[in-house]
Order: structure tokens, then sequence, then C-alpha cells
């Protein structure tokens, strides 16, 4: 059987936040959005299809709670839950927090300028918020 | 019981191909991309954690069908599988098939340049084979 692995493109944009049953969540370093990454933690997924039909209802939940806690969190306007996996192809699923007025609205946030990294504490405190969402 | 109405700005930009038991499938009038949207035929959702949770799976496998069937048809690199929302709040998702090269690789499609409708008879066919998929 083989393991998972993180692909280090993802890790080297995000903080490791927590392990869900089935997902690992990030925190993209990206102040100018909240943003999280659920990668689920099994081998060579790439597509949303490839994930065995049995767990595709836990990564929905896993997506529904990720989306409804952050939207709470950050009284977002709405909320982008979106796999894209153009540039990495590990399955990895974006749940973003939209503000009318933030950097890319009303646009999508991929490929739209340069991530503004947290300063530290202020990342610390949300990734703690994100665990805290769980 | 409120009922179910396709928002027009959606309407106005696809073609209805066939109704799924949960959702509208609709095809985007957009010859760059192969380019389906699910729209849950339920009223006054804006969000994916708006859907009734006891409807989500069914929500994931009309998406898991959708993608694999379009990558099967269009034989694409990789599906993008999305919830946006930011421009038109009903709750729609975007399963939209993305090949090496294509008008906004590797970047999300959304807010590119402007749609090329398809030809009238390069739509029927299109449509045609979306409605076999299911």
């Amino acid at each position: 059987m083989s393991e998972f692995f993180l692909d280090k493109r993802l890790a080297a944009v995000s903080v490791h936040a927590l392990d869900l049953p089935l997902s690992r969540v990030l925190v993209m370093d990206d102040a100018r959005f909240p943003w999280l990454v659920l990668v689920p933690r099994r081998p060579s997924l790439v597509e949303l299809f490839d994930l065995d039909p049995a767990e595709r209802p836990l990564l929905m939940e896993e997506l529904a709670i990720a989306g409804s806690q952050l939207k709470a969190l950050t009284k977002c306007h709405k909320t982008n839950i979106a796999n894209l996996g153009n540039a990495v192809p590990q399955l990895h699923i974006h749940v973003i927090a939209r503000q009318v007025g933030d950097a890319a609205w009303p646009g999508p946030v991929w490929g739209k300028g340069e991530a503004v990294p947290y300063a530290p504490q202020a990342l610390e405190e949300f990734v703690q918020n994100v665990v805290n969402m769980f």
C-alpha cells in the first residue's frame, strides 16, 4: 500500500493546521484572503472523482464544515470551494473566504497578484482559529 | 413551499441540457472550454453548505459523474470543479474540461477574455453528448 505525501509545492505556500478523518487542512500563507486547502490523505489522487466513492460523502462533509465555519469566523460575503489542480496535480480543494472588494473581487483568487505573507503572530492566531473550527 | 427558478444570468449564457435527480445541467455557450454548470434544483441556495446534508452526497455523485464523463468525452488534461458564486449568488457548480494550452491555461477560466459562442451545429452536438453522459 502506497503512502500519502503532501506535494512540496502545496507545503511551501501553506501551514499545516490539522488533520480531519479524511483531509489534511492547510492554511495558505496569504493575508489577502482567509484561505484553507483540504487535501484528502490518500495516495495518488488527482481528480475529485479519483476518491473512492465510499469516501466522497466524507469529503463533502469536511468541505461543508470548513466552508460554513470559515464563513462564520470571517463573516465573509461568499465562500469559494474549488478543485482546480492545473498547476499542482495532487487533489486539493480550496476553501476561500471572499469579501466584496477584496484583492481579487469579483474574480477568482488564483494567479491574482502576489501572496502577502501574514505577520507571524497573525498567522499563528488564524491557524489556531482554524484548528478550533473543527 | 417555494419553487426553484434558474437565475436569468445563468440562463442567458448557457443551454439547458438535462435535469438529474438533484441538479439541472447547463452547457456554457463558450467553445473555448467544454464547460458544464450543475445547479441543484432547490430554492434559495447560495453556499455549498446551504444544501440539505441529506442531499450533499447526491450532489457529490452528480459532480463526480459529470466530471469523469466530461473527461472521458474530451480527453482533457484536468477537470476544474468549483463553486464561486461571486457574481451570481444562486448555488451553481462549474465542471470544466481543461487542456494544457487552452485559452486560460494554467489559470482559471472565469473572467478570462470573452466567451466564443459555438456554431449552432457544434453546440447541438456537444449538448447531445452531454445528455448521453448520464
